[in-house]
C-alpha cells in the first residue's frame, strides 16, 4: 500500500451560521460544529484510504470563542497520521470577519477514524507523509495522544507508554 | 453558593435512530451523536448551576460499536466535577435490545461547559458533591485530566501537574 | 404472555427548545411538541411489548402555556392500558423554571399504538398492571375512552357503551 | 365582525414522503404527519381570523394505513366551526396512488387553534357559515365534541352537556 | 398515449416561513424556497406523466421581493409543456398579506423534470394541452427556451433555432 | 472601490450524500443540491463585496447524472462577473470516484447575488477582474445572459441587445 501526503486528504467545508444552527445565546450551538467537523475529516479520512471509515474517536475539541450568527465559518481537516487501520485527523476551524474579510481560528479538533469492510472489519490504511512543518509537528505528537487513549482505555501500562513519559521524567 | 449531589444534575435522553440520523453503512452517524450528547449534556450541566451555559470542551468520545437504524438510544449525563466556572459531564450511551429490553453500554464521553452571564463572562458555579462509588472515582480522575487539558493547552507545566505525574513516576 | 407493570413501559425525554423548534411566537411549536411526544410513547409502547409499534392514534392532546425559546421541556410517558394489540400510553410535559429548577406540567397528551408484524399485521401484546394511584386512575378511564373512540368511529352504539352511558345516567 | 364561509379558509399542502419523514418500517413517521397537520391547519385558521394562531388542542387523529415512502400526500383543512376566540378545523389527508392518480383518502384528524394578540390574549374571532353537506354536519358535530372536551377538563358537569346526553338518552 | 390538460397536473403547497427558513436577514432564505419549488414541481410533473420523474434543469427562477418571517407562502405549479421525455413545470409563487389576505404574486420559477425508468433510462410522456390564455403562453415560449437551453449546451446551432431568431430578425 | 480578482471569492463546500439528502431513487434529491449551490455562492458572492447578499436569480442549473447516496460532493463557487450592485456567481460540482478519487463534473450552476444594505436597497459592488481563459470565457459570456434576462423580463428589446443580436446575426 503506497503512502500519501498529508496534503492529499486535505477536505474543505465553508458554512454560514444560520438561524437553525443557533443555541439559545444566538451563537453557533456547539453540537452543531461537532456534527460539520464529523462530516468534513471523514472525508478527510475516506480521501486517505478509499475505504468507508467511521468515526472511532473524539480526542480533544475545545471551544474558545462564541461564533456568531451569520458568521462563515471554514472547516479545514486533513490526516496527522495513520496507524494500522485508524487515521488521526486534525480540523481546524476559522471564522472569517465579515468586513475585512479576516479569517481567525477559533476551534481546532482532533478525531479519530477506522477503515472498515462491508462487515465492519477494520482494514489496512496507508501510512502518512508529512511534509510542512506543522504536519510534521502533530505526526509525531499523535503518538503520544495514542499511548494517552490506550492508558485511559486500560489498554497499555503507563510504564510502557515510553513517549509520554519522556513528559514528565526528564532524560538525564 | 450551596454544593449539590451529583445526582441532582442528572438529565436523560431516550432517541430512536431514525433513516435522517444514520450513515452510508445504514447506522447511527457519529456527529449526530455527538449533537445528540452536547445537547443532554448541557442540560445536566444547567441543572447543576442554573445559569445558560456554554459548550467549552469536548474531552472524551469513544465510538465502540456501531449503532443500527431503528435502535434505541438513551443517554444519560451527569456533572462529575465543578471548577471555578467550569463543569466536567460524563455521559453514558446505552442500546437496548430490541427484543430482550436489555440495555447495552455502548458510548462514554466527557464534555466540559462554562457557565456564563448575558455578556459571555464565565460566572462561578456550585461544588459537586460526588455520591455513589463511580461518582467518586469519576470526580478524582476529574483532576487529572484537567491537568492534562491544561498541559495540552500549555497553560500548565508537566513538572507541576502532581496528580498525573503521579501516574508515571512510582511514588516510593 | 406475561403482564408487566406501567413503570416498566416508562420512557423519559428531555430537549431544550433551540429556534428551530419555534412558531412565529418565538415559542415551542405545537406541530414539534407532537412529533416529540410521538417518539417517546412509542419508545414507552415498544418496551412494553417489545415489538415495532405505530401510531394508530392520537385521542386527545392540550396546549395550555406556551412553552418559551430555549425552555427545558421533560416528557414522561407511561402505557396506561393494553387492549388485544393497541397500547393506551399518557405522555407528560414538564417545563422546568431555569432559575429555580421547579418542574411545571403544562401538556398532558395520550396517544394509541399497534404492535405490528413485518407484514404490518397486528400482534398480541401483555397485558398492563397499574400500581400507583395514577397509574389505577388512567387504567379506568381507558376503557370509557376507547368506547368513546369506538361510537365516534361508527363501531359501537352509544346505547352498548356501558362504561361511558353511566356518566350520563344516574344508578339508581 | 363579519361571518365567514368555510371554503375561504380552505388551505392545501402537498408532500412526497422523503426517506427522511419515514420510521423504521420505512413508512411516513406518525410524527411527521402530526407536524403537517398542524402547520396546514394553522394556516386555515389563520386565513379564517387574519390573527396569530396557536394550537390548543388536538382533539383526534387516527391512523389507518400505513404511507409508503415515495407516497404523495395532499392534506386539506377547513375550519368546522368558530366559538369566541377559537376554531376548530378538520384536516383531511390523502394519499395519491403513483399509477392510476386516484387519491385515497387514509386520514382524518381534528385541530383547535386559537387567535392570539401580542401578550398570547385570546382575540375574538368571526363566525363560521357551513355551506356543503359535509360542512354542515362537521358544524353540528362540533358543538358535542366541544361539551366533550369540557367534560374531560372538568370545566362542565355532563348533566349539563345536553348536545352530548342525547347520544345516550334517548328523548321520548 | 393520451395527452392531458396543464390543470390535471396542477399541485398546490401552503407553508409558513418558520425560523429554520430564514437567512441572515430573517427572510425566507433563497435555497429552502428552492427546494420547496422542487418539490412541488416535481409533484406536478408526476401528476402529468405518472413516472418517476427526476429535476433535469431549473432554467430560470427569480427572486424579486423579500419573503419575511411568518409570512404564508403558496406554490402553484402546472406542467407548461411536454417534449418526448422531459417536461417544463411553471411554478407561481404568492405571498399573502396577514391582515388583508391579499395574495401578492412574488416569484415565478421554471424547472425541467425527466421521466425516467428503474435503470434511470429516459420514457416518453403524455401531451400537454394547454387551455387557459396564460397556459397557451407559456406553451408557445417552451419551445424558445428550449431552443436557448440547446443553444447553451451546444446541441443547437443558433442559426437552426428559428422561433428564437425571429425574436432578433424581423421577418420582412 | 477597488477591483477584485475572481480568485479572491472563491468558496468551497464538500459534502457527503446522506440518506436526509435522497429522493425516491436514492439519489441526491435536486432540491437538496439547489440550497448547497445557493449557500456556497452567497459564501463567494459575500467575499466579493463584504456585504450581506440575497439571492436575485437562479438563471441555469442543469442535472445531468444522478449522485448516489454515500457520494462525496465538492462545490466550488467563484464570481464571474460583477454589474452595478449584483454578481454572477457560477458554481462547478464535481462526484469523487470513491476507489480512485478520480472528480467527475457533475453539474454546472450560474446564480445571481445582489448586495444590500440594512433596508434591503442595493448597494454598489467591487468590479471582478478575470484571470484564467475560463474565468475571462464566463466574464464575457455574462454579458449575454445578462441582455438575455432583461429581454425576458421585458426590460430591454432585442434589437437593443448587442451583444446577444450577435449569436444570431452574422456580422458581414
Amino acid at each position: 500500500m503506497k503512502a500519501k501526503t498529508a496534503k492529499e486528504s486535505l477536505a474543505v467545508q465553508t458554512q454560514v451560521v444560520l438561524p437553525n444552527d443557533t443555541n439559545v445565546m444566538g451563537n453557533l450551538f456547539g453540537g452543531m460544529l461537532l456534527q460539520w467537523m464529523d462530516i468534513v475529516a471523514s472525508i478527510s479520512a475516506h480521501r486517505h484510504c478509499k475505504r468507508v471509515v467511521v468515526t472511532a474517536a473524539v480526542n480533544n475539541v475545545s471551544f474558545n470563542n462564541p461564533i456568531a450568527h451569520a458568521s462563515i465559518v471554514t472547516l479545514q481537516a486533513k490526516v496527522s497520521r495513520a496507524f494500522t487501520s485508524s487515521m488521526e485527523v486534525f480540523i481546524d476551524v476559522w471564522v472569517e470577519d465579515r468586513v475585512s474579510g479576516e479569517k481567525i481560528k477559533c476551534n481546532e479538533a482532533i478525531y479519530t477514524f477506522v477503515a472498515i469492510d462491508q462487515n465492519g472489519s477494520p482494514l489496512p490504511v496507508p501510512e502518512l507523509i508529512p511534509e510542512t512543518e506543522e504536519e510534521k509537528q502533530r505526526f509525531e505528537s499523535a503518538l503520544r495522544r495514542r499511548q494517552l487513549s490506550l492508558i485511559l482505555a486500560g489498554k497499555l501500562k503507563p510504564e510502557n507508554a515510553t513517549e509520554l513519559r519522556a513528559l514528565f521524567i526528564p532524560t538525564k
